[in-house]
């Protein structure tokens, strides 16, 4: 019963690459570019509507383009006006919406809510129940772990939005609430259920409700006895691109080293 | 590809209004009343029967009423037996079960899962991932921000059911979780990621976990410099009645003012 | 408009047992013994095919057995590879992943996220939002109320998993992250929004972020005046295998006891 093409409805001007496959149930709207090899599981929705959709006549959906070999998961859906590179997944029950630009390999787990207008860089990972806010900024090979929600309005409500920053190699732990405008910087470490109401400069470790700096994870061992753990690239590689050749090997390789 | 009615299923005695547009995929139960120009969006299920229609023979699904104007987005379920008025909103994926009761120009976000057996006023906005327990009673203007939930037994698990009550104009911060039968006054700011576990009177700020008191939200500016942010309808009024006039003007112009 | 097998797909080696009930537009993929009497709702997808099935030529779906009587709300996606006892229920929009292993009579609520290889006993009910992280291990009459995650990397990332285990009769509290490896004893309670990095003794009341140790469930009334709520199954009964005799009589019946 492999993909046999069962109550699907395309729009029109729907570019589809070499060998994509599509799921039962699946619409995908006007204007949308999937690579080849990509994989649309069953009950998506793919190039959603912007709200304009229902109320004007002369409605023109927005480009819509996921990368070669992307596998989106069953009952996710993704708005029109986004752009998602090569090997990006989803989950199951995904939301994504306007304007939201990701690199390749990104992964957002099962019910990730993506508000929209905001950059995600590469090879970041988010787990599930993950909310991006809208003005966003997230770099290349963060992890966002369940339950994180990046807020973005300083004086609620307001029109005065101001998005999070998390830089390359930055992990967010579970039940974390990140306040608007805060900056994470690179291979900073915000532990479990942390309201981070502070900046953090690189390789800082913060944890709590409010968060209280703890120290630089170079220096710690944490929860593993007389064994450093972070950095983490050098001790995790599964699905990254040091994955053959070890992190410090491929760094050195990379130009802007 | 707009509104083809392609794979719907309407149950008996459902009254559709003049203009009224049904997506692809979506089931609407018996005895569902829809106003005019309202949308339900794709893969929706309008009037899920309560539990005792798998099992009752003679089950008849309660009435379940959703005002003109109305834009129910994709993949949400609607039990029978609830009541909304126009201009309701939802995001994606949203679960509201019965006997909900909420009033005109509600918007429920994304993920939002509505336990029943509740009250909420007008113009109330809740953001994404918002979980609001049984017999949680809500006023008008009320906002409530992504991963809150409302709970209601304080002696788990029991049939002592205590619901939240929340007054008008209140707002409840991202990542917080209310105890039970704890009520919040009017145009009190609860901050995000609270524990609250106490009672705000009319005005009053509190954040932390637990929660401790601030202040007066009407005497601080809070994250804007020198400028008083609250409250926060002089300063916010996209889709509120006062958006034309401004607040005070729509204020002095209420009959019970 | 009760259950007339509209748009369903069967793979093959699809066992349904006596009166099993499928909604529309679900999707029951190779491999699944589903028992006499239960209910598959609308838009689900069971059986979902693991990662290697869009790669592998060869892949065959590992059997899921789903029990009698059991009542699959709508939009729930179950992998392949699991097992479930007679009287299983979820809420909507559920997703379980592969190797879940759960007894009889366990309830889980909507926007469950099951990630899979972990062991559930008889008679547990999560509510909605609730994040088992893989190896966890709960046993029999475990209460989990919403967004609770059981975390499982003390050194993310990682692949030194190390799952929670929480014994027969405890309850998590709404909005608790449980620190990966956490312990928490029989009847525990741990209360709302606490950040759990403790083990828990059978009968130990925690709560608070970090967690604090407050007492014995036993000798505290806690929020009822002058009255002793736990152990809770003298208490509460509904749906428990008590119901009809009393915890106490029941209890003294158990062969293990």
């Amino acid at each position: 019963m492999k993909f046999n093409n069962r109550n699907i409805e395309l729009g029109s001007n729907v570019q589809l690459g070499k060998n994509v496959r599509i799921g039962d149930n699946t619409i995908i709207y006007d204007n949308v570019v999937i690579g080849d090899d990509a994989i649309i599981s069953n009950n998506c929705i793919i190039g959603e509507p912007l709200n304009a959709y229902y109320h004007e006549p002369s409605y023109v959906n927005p480009l819509l383009s996921i990368g070669s070999n992307s596998l989106i998961r069953s009952h996710t859906i993704i708005y029109a006006g986004s752009e998602f590179g090569p090997y990006f997944q989803t989950g199951h029950h995904v939301t994504i919406r306007e304007n939201t630009k990701a690199g390749s390999h990104c992964s957002f787990g099962s019910y990730n809510d993506i508000q929209g207008n905001c950059e995600i860089g590469n090879f970041c990972r988010f787990q599930s129940f993950v909310n991006i806010g809208q003005q966003s900024v997230i770099k290349d090979f963060v992890f966002i772990y369940p339950y994180v929600v990046l807020t973005n309005d300083p004086t609620p409500p307001s029109e005065n939005i101001k998005g999070v920053f998390i830089d390359a190699y930055a992990q967010v732990g579970a039940g974390t609430t990140v306040l608007p405008g805060i900056k994470i910087g690179k291979h900073a470490l915000v532990g479990a259920a942390t309201t981070l109401d502070i900046d953090l400069n690189d390789y800082q470790f913060a944890t709590g409700a409010p968060a209280k700096l703890i120290g630089d994870v170079r220096k710690m061992p944490f929860f593993t006895d007389n064994q450093r753990h972070y950095p983490w690239p050098r001790n995790f590689s599964r699905g990254m691109p040091w994955q053959e050749s070890g992190y410090e090997k491929w760094l050195a390789e990379q130009p802007n080293h």
